[in-house]
C-alpha cells in the first residue's frame, strides 16, 4: 500500500471540493485564469456532473504522451527508449470520475489498463520554455489510461485515438492535488491493482520525460490553456505485452494510485 | 467559380449570426440543444472571440476523417480506397474564423492545404444508425485541414495528431448552413485556390464515406454532443503529393470553397 495522502485543502482539494477551486487564481498563485475560463471549468462540470468528483477537463481536450516509463520490464515491449515523446489524444468525452465504471465496449476484445500521472494546466501559454515550464502547471491528479489494444495497434490505419477514446475510458482523480502539495511529482510511487494483485509498480522518477519537459514539447505546436490535461506515460506491466496477453473482463476492479494523490476505484462493467 | 450561397438566414448563418442561432432548438428543429450546451457554445466564442464569425466548436473537439474523395488523381498518391474510415483529430485551439490568418510553423517545412466539406452535429447521439445520422446534423460548413505533412507523415511515431493541429491549422466558415438550406450535401462542387490557381476540384459526391456514414461509425466509440465538427475528407491535389511536392509558403492567400456553403479565405503569414 501507498502512502496516502489526507488531511485538509492544504494538501490538495478533496472530492467535490474540485470545481469549487476553478475560481480566479484559485488554481495557482499565478493563475491567469479568467472568469470566461472559470466558467468553462464549471461548465465542463456540468456535463460530467454525477453529483460527486468532476475530471479535470474544461473546453479543451486532453494531451497524452504514449510512452511507458523507465522499467526492468520495459524491454519486454520491445520498442527503445524513445528519443521524443509521441503525442496522442483522449478526447473529454471519455473522462469518467474516479469511482465510476468503465464499460467494455463490444467492439474491442482488447481492453487493457495503464495507470499514469495527470498534470493539470492552470496557466495559458505557448512556447513554454521548460525552465518556466511548473508556473503552468495547477496540480495533479491519477488517470486510467484505458486503451483498447485492438483498435489502437491494429486498425484504424494505426492512429491510437480510436483505441483510446471510447467512453468511459479516462477515469480521473479522486482529486486536483495542487502542485505546493506534492513535494516532488517526480518521486511518486506509482501503482495499478486489477482485482487486488498488482500489474503495475514503479515510481514517477522513472518517467522518460519530465513534466517540465513534456509542456515545453506540446507548446511548440498548440496553446496550452487552463483544465488542459497532460497524461505522461504508463509503467510496464501492461496486459497487452504479458505471455499470454490479459485484459480486462467484466467484474473486475482496476486501482490506479499514485503516492500523495490518492488511488481511483473503477468497475469494469 | 462555384454558384455563391446568397439571401438571408433562410439559406444559412450568416457570419455574426452563428452563434447567436446556438440557441435551443435552433440547430435544427429537432434539436435537443440544452441550456447548458448553448452556453457552452458561447463559451467557445468568446476563447476564439475576433468580432466576426466564430468557428464552431463547444467544450468537444473536433473529428477528422484521414482519407481522401475519389477522384482522377487520387491513385496519385498510391494509397488504395479505405475500406474503413481513419479517424484523427485536430484540437479545438486549432481552430480559427473564415477570414483570419495561417501561421506557418517555424517547426515545420511542409505544412500542405486540404479542403474539406465540415459536417456539425446538433444533437447528442451514441450508437448511431446511418439511417437516423441526418437527424442528429445541425449543418454544414467550410474547413480547411492544414497539415503539416513532415508532423504528420514522418514525426511523433507517425501520430498524425501533431502535424494536423498547430494553432491557426483548422479555419472554419464562413457560416453554418443548416441543413435544411442545403439540397443535397453530397452534391456540391468543392474547390481549394491557392493564390487563385485552381489546385483541387472536385464535387462531394466523391467522398468515399458519406455523412450519414461518417457518424454512425463514429458514434461506435464516442457520444456526439452539439457542436462537435466532422472532416470528411479532401479531393485529390494536396500539395504533398505532387512531383515536385509543393508546400505552402509566407504571402500566400488560400481560398477554400463549396457550393451553396461559401468561401474562406486565409492568408499564410
Amino acid at each position: 500500500r501507498l502512502r496516502h495522502r489526507t488531511g485538509g485543502p492544504h494538501l490538495g482539494l478533496e472530492p467535490g471540493e474540485w470545481w469549487r477551486s476553478l475560481s480566479p487564481n484559485a488554481l495557482t498563485p499565478t493563475s491567469t485564469l479568467s472568469g470566461q475560463e472559470a466558467l468553462a471549468a464549471q461548465l465542463a462540470q456540468s456535463y460530467h456532473g454525477q453529483g460527486t468528483f468532476l475530471a479535470p477537463v474544461t473546453r479543451q481536450i486532453r494531451w497524452c504522451c504514449g510512452h511507458e516509463l523507465r522499467g526492468p520490464t520495459a524491454k519486454n515491449t520491445n520498442v527503445p527508449v524513445p528519443k521524443e515523446p509521441i503525442i496522442f489524444s483522449k478526447f473529454a468525452s471519455s473522462i469518467v470520475g474516479p469511482y465510476d465504471e468503465v464499460v467494455l465496449p463490444p467492439e474491442s476484445q482488447e481492453v487493457d489498463w495503464e495507470v499514469e500521472l495527470a498534470v493539470v494546466i492552470g496557466k495559458k501559454g505557448k512556447h513554454i520554455k521548460a525552465t518556466d515550464a511548473m508556473a503552468h502547471v495547477a496540480g495533479f491528479t491519477v488517470a486510467h489510461d484505458v486503451s483498447a489494444r485492438d483498435w489502437q495497434m491494429r486498425r484504424n490505419g494505426k492512429q491510437w485515438l480510436l483505441g483510446k477514446t471510447f467512453d468511459t475510458f479516462c477515469p480521473l482523480g479522486p482529486a486536483l492535488v495542487t502542485k505546493d502539495s506534492v513535494a516532488d511529482p517526480h518521486n511518486l510511487k506509482i501503482c495499478c491493482r486489477v482485482n487486488g494483485e498488482v500489474v503495475q509498480s514503479s515510481n514517477t522518477n522513472q518517467m522518460v520525460f519530465k513534466t517540465e519537459e513534456l509542456i515545453a514539447w506540446v507548446s511548440q505546436f498548440v496553446t496550452f490553456y487552463p483544465g488542459d490535461v497532460i497524461l505522461t506515460g504508463t509503467p510496464p506491466g501492461v496486459g497487452v505485452f504479458r505471455k499470454p496477453p490479459v485484459f480486462l473482463k467484466k467484474g473486475d476492479e482496476v486501482q490506479c494510485e499514485i503516492e500523495e494523490l490518492g488511488v481511483i476505484i473503477n468497475k469494469v462493467v
